[in-house]
């Protein structure tokens, strides 16, 4: 690490020559791939933009010229080049580095959320700022995934960076893949440009081309006169192109590439270009996702997009692998896709990881991969339902937020039967404030007449969404957390509406001792169980209940907490507007005057940590709930706290 | 209306001679005009796509081929056709037709949110299922603006649409037009294309060109070999353009236009070659709004896009006009604008309806429309305060839903001072179903940090609004009705924590008294002192109290609350997740146990009617909800009803 080491900010990047820069990238690859095979994260998005990161930082000025990262789970190398290299041993680890950019981490961090898409508009409105207010340099550059270019936020930033004439520099990171390899019209055509990329690499004097290529484009042969043009006009600092083709040409936009975005050099003379041009104007790169690492390059089914631990050398996981709620959503899925044809599955750009592939596979013209469109994913279904279908959704809980407008207009309001599946419900961990799924309840609760269910179990996930695709007037929700899934928690019994009870206490009833009903919302019960048994004696007695469709709020859950001194609801998600906040609700409704407490997350972001860190720092892990629960139950049958 | 008296279904239509057609289009212009300017409604919008409507219906089989608008407030022209035109003189009032298309009015309407740019995510769906069921035909219209383009969802759907091979045919009705003139470069893109057709029209035979002209395009000279190659293809039924440009071209869509909007021969032809073409199509036909009726079309705020009742003859306003909430919420941003350089303000198309036009005219470098693209209105806002501003979105609460992530990830999660003002919220009435504000406090709430008031009157909006620009460490939102505000209603009191006491109860406190703490939200405050009169007697002592910003709850109504025998809160939203479910969540985790009743909406969407009758229709005028008040306390009083 001879050069890297003496890299602390991104002035140190410009003090090496353009010769050293290829060695520095040599330096941060081997880096990467150490540092994150003993971590996990996201390797091969990082692998991909190497070089490109270099150059940005060589030739822009960060953070005088903000540089922002779409997603910014490919910001590794941005870290590395901003004095953060000594991070990467905690990396994603409570107290230790984002696996995002983070604001606290740096002053080279503009942006935190891991939503993708949203970087265009985050540049628009820099670039509006620093007109308006003549602060810093001019420059603001967004670097942006072909994967991203298919959410629709990417299409209104686009519309109105093109209309204005700020200095916009507008980096396309084109590796052909978001996780799965990038659909739609816009990645068959980015295919074609690519194509012409790779004719050109054929031919010997590539950075010719780059350079002044005028006599070399010609020789080529096919090359026409447009081109001529404009490499003509980049002398003049008007247009530049090297090849005649354009990227959004119905918004007017200016274009610059395809560029090698393994090559210093090309990328080197690109930036530059776009630094001294004068408006905005998309740099069209086209990089390779796990460059440079060949277990990476070679995995067909993301490239190795986040990784846990892995052996640095063949890239074979290292960690346990446990069964977990996706792998048997899977199954429930299969196994209806084989019962009924109506069933069909969306997923935006995500079939890997929400479990989606197997079906794909099986039913091909029964899978729809939109992109990253959680909007259209959620009305096409509606259309998809309008037309007689039935279909999962299944998304990431966090990425629900993208469509709480298409759920509640163009599913809710006309009673479509859309089976919307959360994976990654709850608090997720380590990927931080912005993966974590604890506000999917607060938000679908508002859809009238939507269902919503949150399975404990195996057993309850597998019951629960035959359930939910049997609904056929309506909205339904079928949330799960991430990662393994506990042992089967059987009912002492089920209700007349639906809920299981896990606990029913035990001892005689008695008027002096307090009555808790503490409701567990989905795997939180096996919690619940543990929390009954730390807090159940002869002056606490602790009702279990596990209401399976925790919206509408069954029925049975006022009847049983009409007949408690206290209702405790013990959920993985955010307090306010989350299902102790529905269940308050209900029991006003029925006028059922029974003191509420809600065990879930205050109003916060909660930091990347493991889950369990997480669950402990709120309070949410079944002893600190336990705790808190006996404390409640003693105040109220002690108010004065004379006991 | 010798014609249409004779239309009952499409099939009517397609009755008709093509000469006769014209007509038709005649009768359906001056029916509109009457029947519109007598109950208002969207004039403008209508006015536009008379002969694109007939043509659709002529050319189409409607509902075997699904016709989607998008928003639909330009579908009175294809109600008239399909047999509602009986129903206009109750257009938009309480039990009357819907200003959108409505699924209980019609088979011929499949969907019913006014949420722009959603109509090509519900044809695509559509589209898949008839390709997966094989019912019905296998054509799928969605019509849809220039406007609603510049909404991300459309290019969502458009990339996934343009890869496909599915018939849907996309109907561009550009009239240049949102509410304001479409923004971005998408529109000035579009503005190339309409004056290619103006240049058309200076010809004599524009409608030869469009039957078969191949002859004439040459004689034109501008023609070229492409055109000559399409047009030869259009016979062979594989493509087909009337001129050398496209639209999507990124997508690979193929295109057909433009085409004159309000000449049936030439629609005709489009939607005859589009019903044949066997693939994903775009007709781009170009309409006027307000086509037909003076005043709308030389309406140059808003072409008439949405009126009021008017004279038919000279388009004036009939109704009378009082002074409302948007008027004083413009006054308070022009004041902010000239006081402080780093304000900005931001719409979604909407400059005139959302009160900017003035601040926009005033300070044009500091006023941004970015279309119908509230996703880039939010995070752009937030981009703009990384920079150093002060941004105000002003968007209808309805509109918000659309920004939820971005409010919450990209503004909430770094603490960003934007303010959001949200205007028309709660019950608006006869817009319908998906225009009512009524969901904002549930989904603004969610987001951590952040800070919501609701002005109870004109003093109120321009105290909090001042607050809310005052503070830069978190996103604001100021929300407020549609329509005229009432009188200001001064305070007894204002607490510590900024809550203001709108009633004491009178007479003496009594141990044997019910001590009812009124929570008003917003100018439901006015009703509140209603609610007070009417109730409050020796055995109901009613406190109302406004906390002015409601999120997060303050501290005084907690203080409140514990002096307290009920807690009602009473709010222009619903139960779920809003203010009501809020408060109770901070009683409950102050452990302050006191009954909370909520007046609010249930879970569902209220229907079109006027905004009384709908706070009629659920209990929340002041007369029901001090019914309403009174029982519950009484039930409290005397639980078992011995009274």
């Amino acid at each position: 690490m001879a050069l890297l080491e003496h890299i602390a900010t991104p002035a140190d990047v410009r003090k090496l020559s353009p010769a050293q820069l290829d060695g520095l990238a040599d330096e941060i690859r081997e880096m990467l791939i150490q540092k994150v095979s003993a971590t996990g994260g996201h390797l091969g998005p990082n692998l991909g933009v190497v070089e490109l990161t270099i150059a940005l930082h060589y030739i822009f000025d960060s953070p005088n010229d903000p540089i922002i990262f779409d997603t910014s789970h490919q910001s590794y190398v941005h870290k590395i080049l901003t004095g953060r290299a000594a991070g990467f041993d905690t990396l994603r680890k409570k107290g230790g580095l984002s696996g995002y950019t983070a604001r606290d981490e740096s002053e080279h961090d503009w942006t935190e959320s891991s939503h993708a898409s949203a970087s265009l508009s985050y540049a628009d409105g820099l670039a509006k700022a620093k007109a308006l207010t003549g602060r810093g340099s001019d420059n603001v550059v967004a670097v942006v995934g072909d994967g991203a270019l298919t959410g629709g936020m990417c299409w209104e930033a686009l519309n109105n960076i093109a209309a204005a004439n700020r200095n916009v520099v507008i980096v396309v990171n084109d590796n052909g893949r978001s996780y799965s390899p990038t659909i739609g019209g816009f990645a068959n055509n980015l295919t074609k440009l690519r194509d012409q990329l790779a004719a050109i690499r054929m031919q010997p004097a590539y950075d010719e081309v780059m350079e002044s290529g005028k006599k070399t484009l010609k020789s080529m042969g096919w090359v026409g006169e447009r081109t001529f043009d404009a490499l003509h006009a980049l002398k003049e600092g008007v247009k530049y192109q090297v090849l005649p083709t354009e990227m959004f040409p119905d918004l007017g936009m200016k274009y610059v590439g395809p560029v090698e975005g393994h090559d210093l050099k090309s990328l080197l003379n690109a930036f530059k270009y776009a630094k001294r041009y004068d408006g905005p104007l998309i740099v069209h790169v086209v990089t390779e996702k796990g460059h440079g690492f060949a277990p990476a390059v070679n995995n067909v089914a993301d490239q190795m997009h986040s990784t846990g631990v892995i052996d640095p050398v063949t890239g074979e996981s290292l960690a346990q692998s446990e069964p977990g709620w996706t792998a048997v959503f899977t199954e429930e899925l299969l196994r209806a896709g084989h019962e009924r044809q109506d069933i069909v599955a969306i997923t935006a750009a995500m079939a890997g990881p929400t479990g989606l592939q197997p079906f794909a596979e099986q039913f091909p013209d029964r899978f729809f991969d939109v992109g990253i469109a959680e909007q259209h994913a959620v009305t096409s279904a509606a259309g998809m339902a309008l037309g007689g279908l039935h279909p999962v959704v299944a998304v990431y809980s966090t990425f629900l937020n993208r469509a709480f407008d298409q759920l509640l207009m163009d599913v809710g309001l006309i009673g479509q039967p859309v089976t919307i599946v959360l994976d990654r419900a709850g608090v997720t961990g380590s990927d931080g404030a912005s993966h974590n799924g604890v506000w999917d309840m607060a938000i679908s609760s508002i859809v009238p007449g939507i269902r919503i269910c949150a399975p404990r179990d195996t057993a309850r996930l597998r019951e629960e969404f035959a359930e939910a695709i049997a609904v056929d007037d309506g909205p339904t929700v079928v949330r799960f957390p991430k990662g393994a899934v506990g042992p089967d928690i059987d009912a002492v019994e089920r209700c007349a509406g639906g809920t299981d009870i896990l606990v029913r206490p035990g001892g005689e009833p008695s008027v002096d001792a307090i009555d808790v009903l503490l409701v567990a919302v989905g795997p939180f019960g096996q919690y619940a169980v543990e929390v009954a048994d730390a807090v159940g004696d002869a002056g606490i007695r602790v009702t279990v209940a596990d209401p399976r469709w925790v919206i509408p709020v069954p029925v049975d859950i006022i009847d049983l907490a009409s007949q408690a001194d206290l209702v405790v609801v013990y959920e993985d998600g955010v307090v306010r507007g989350g299902v102790g906040s529905a269940v308050a609700e209900a029991l006003a409704a029925a006028e059922v005057d029974v003191p509420v407490r809600h065990l879930a997350f205050p109003d916060v972001f909660p930091l990347h940590a493991s889950r369990s860190e997480i669950l402990r720092e709120y309070g949410l892990d079944p002893h600190s709930a336990a705790e808190q629960v006996r404390e409640w139950a003693t105040s109220l049958a002690d108010p004065e706290g004379d006991a």
